[in-house]
């Protein structure tokens, strides 16, 4: 990662992504495609708008890279996401043979590394504990608010 | 299963998505939702078509279904699928709670069932084996035609 163009930079613009979710109640979680230090897709948390449980941040963004590149592999792209991946998402991850995955804050609860096995592709890199606080805390904000 | 409405009788169906797959030289895989015997949500595979590994005719059953229901949970509902759901699609059937899932061939290269731990919801049941060899051929004949 050389200039500007840092993890933490990427990861901010998934936390923008995080916020719009914020924003319209739903799970704040947003995650951007990067390829060549370009966005080409983007995607926050629309489960509850559309009454989809398909419709997570990671499913949105990934099939807007696919479509932006016109290819169902996502090789040579990074994924950023605020919120490490269930396994719906790592799983589209792994079929997609995204090259790297970036998350912020774990999920202890849904995450995919809680589960034994490999569930990404053998050759995805993955970077975790980006702007954990910030992805984290946006989380903790929004249960907080429906208790 | 009585009368009419049996497992067979709702595979068949899915096996019907599963031929316009084929048709478009797809890999052969259908799925369809059923509520109280009726057809709520059907599918099949369009990764190619639509260049999107989340097109599987699961995700696009799963994501019909609700729409009709208006309801991201798919509780009392069914899922027949021809082929043994890869986790990404099991992990959707988690996350809709799907009351049970039927399907016919098993998937021995990327079925969620050789993951170790629970991948579906505590409370789906499962049926497996429906119109085994009829799902499976349809998948043979596929590959064959591929090399």
């Amino acid at each position: 990662m050389e200039g500007m163009f840092t993890h933490e930079y990427f990861m901010k613009l998934a936390l923008k992504e995080a916020g719009y979710a914020y924003e319209e109640d739903e799970v704040p979680v947003g995650a951007i495609v990067v390829s060549n230090n370009k966005i080409i897709g983007k995607g926050y948390n629309q489960t509850e708008r559309l009454k989809d449980v398909t419709a997570h941040a990671e499913m949105i963004a990934i099939t807007a890279a696919a479509n932006y590149l016109g290819s169902k592999f996502l090789e040579n792209c990074t994924l950023y996401v605020t919120l490490e991946p269930c396994l719906m998402c790592a799983s589209a991850l792994k079929w997609a043979r995204i090259s790297t995955l970036v998350y912020g804050a774990n999920d202890i609860k849904a995450g995919y590394s809680l589960m034994q096995g490999k569930v990404l592709h053998p050759k995805t890199e993955v970077v975790t504990g980006i702007m954990e606080n910030d992805c984290g805390s946006l989380l903790t904000q929004f249960f907080k608010e429906k208790r």
